[in-house]
């Protein structure tokens, strides 16, 4: 009883201190984005104005053709392989853009399913081969620390996850870079778009292999492609691994407080 | 050597499995909404001929104005504080609906940071309420069998996982009754939407508290703003827990296998 209370008013202190980040975040968003929203909503009414005027239209075949234009920028283009490809990945990593929609029932229900099945799996080989990677990077850095003849050669759990948060800035700013090469975007706006995917939550203002040009030559664009399916795979692993050390120090600690429990109790 | 063979083998099964299953996931995606697709494009080619016919526009004009909508559509209406608020929680939970843009680069910088901080600490809240609901459940489970009179009160992991993936469809089944009252979806819309929700892919397509209604009368629809919290919180502890389990799982298997790995080199 005395651990399950101790471990309740963890929890409530833990449950508390997201709710007033939350309410932070809620405050400080609200302060940053609501002028330039402000300014950029008249500028739009004006412009809107200016359009139905020159072109004759009334307010109802104005609204008409606002919901025409959004349905097609939805519908962009025709599917492809590589793009069902690409859909198919950014279910499964529990991104979901949302640049491409599901349009027909059978497609959702399917998408559903796919997901059910899909999403476990997904998990068991990135926590799979984070864990690998966990292996190669102590013995990579074991020899590392060999070669420059230090004395302590064995590798900490602290020591592989900053050499892992190194690999995840590298994987940021080599994708940025190139991102910003192939999209219309700044610099600051690809590494936005490279951290907003890794952490999985793929807002979908800014999309790799949208733009336009795309359709015409995409043998021309293949290793772009590949670039970015690698950007996603790679730092999900990186990720994954880093996750594999705290996960297994979360559950070293709950197994330690199990096991100091069993000992109160036998006393 | 022999285990590190075994893992890697391991590891690789699950890498070429998972590919597969994408590859299998792009097929069906290009086939079901191929079709549908062309048929819409078509249809939507038509209506915009008809459209910059009857207005007299060029098609400079036209593209003109679709960018303009497009931008209106995305800053449909003034950050309230209970939006940020939403779109705060939208952030830490990874889902990313992407309903709302951040269009300042202090409102990126910030996100960045906040979701830096947040969302290690989101993980660890859930992770802790969902091994709080793994006790809350088993404590629930086994004074429900033995008011039942059965022989066996205690709780297996496997009736806990039962319980709870018992528990997401009832919540997915009520939220989806909820939503196709409140918003202008059918049953098997609103479903789709709480799925694709709790799992944190979080599409964008389908988004709750976006009807247009909503600005005139907040508080009569208050109610409606905190079910639509707490469909989130509920729903993602309940799968906090049985991640819990999987966790635990995982990782005592992993234990289990580097205790023998000890044991074959003790021999
Ligand atoms: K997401
Ligand atoms: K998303």
């Amino acid at each position: 009883p005395f651990q399950v209370q101790k471990k309740n008013i963890r929890t409530a202190a833990l449950i508390v201190c997201t709710f007033t980040y939350l309410i932070i975040g809620a405050c400080v968003f609200d302060a940053l984005e609501d002028a330039p929203f402000t300014d950029r909503k008249h500028r739009l009414e004006r412009k809107f104005a200016q359009f139905k005027h020159d072109h004759n239209m009334t307010n109802e075949t104005f609204r008409q053709l606002s919901d025409l234009i959004m349905n097609k920028t939805i519908v962009r283009h025709k599917w492809k392989f590589y793009d069902s490809f690409y859909f198919s990945t950014v279910v499964l990593a529990l991104i979901g853009y949302g640049h491409r929609q599901l349009i027909t029932s059978r497609g959702k229900i399917f998408c559903i399913f796919y997901a059910m099945l899909g999403i476990p799996m997904w998990l068991i080989t990135f926590q799979s081969t984070g864990e690998r990677l966990n292996s190669l990077l102590s013995y990579v850095l074991a020899r590392l620390k060999r070669s420059l003849h230090m004395k302590q050669t064995k590798i900490t759990d602290g020591e592989l996850l900053i050499t892992e948060s190194l690999l995840s800035i590298v994987i940021l700013v080599i994708g940025a870079f190139v991102f910003s090469k192939y999209e219309p975007w700044s610099f600051f706006e690809s590494f936005y778009y490279g951290f907003i995917t890794l952490t999985t939550i793929g807002f979908g203002d800014y999309v790799v292999l949208l733009n336009n040009h795309r359709d015409k030559d995409f043998i021309y664009h293949a290793e772009y492609f590949f670039f970015c399916m690698a950007f996603i795979f790679l730092g999900l692993t990186v990720l994954a691994s880093s996750m594999n050390l705290l996960v297994i120090r979360i559950v070293a600690f709950y197994s330690q407080e199990r096991l100091l429990e069993k000992l109160r109790q036998e006393e």
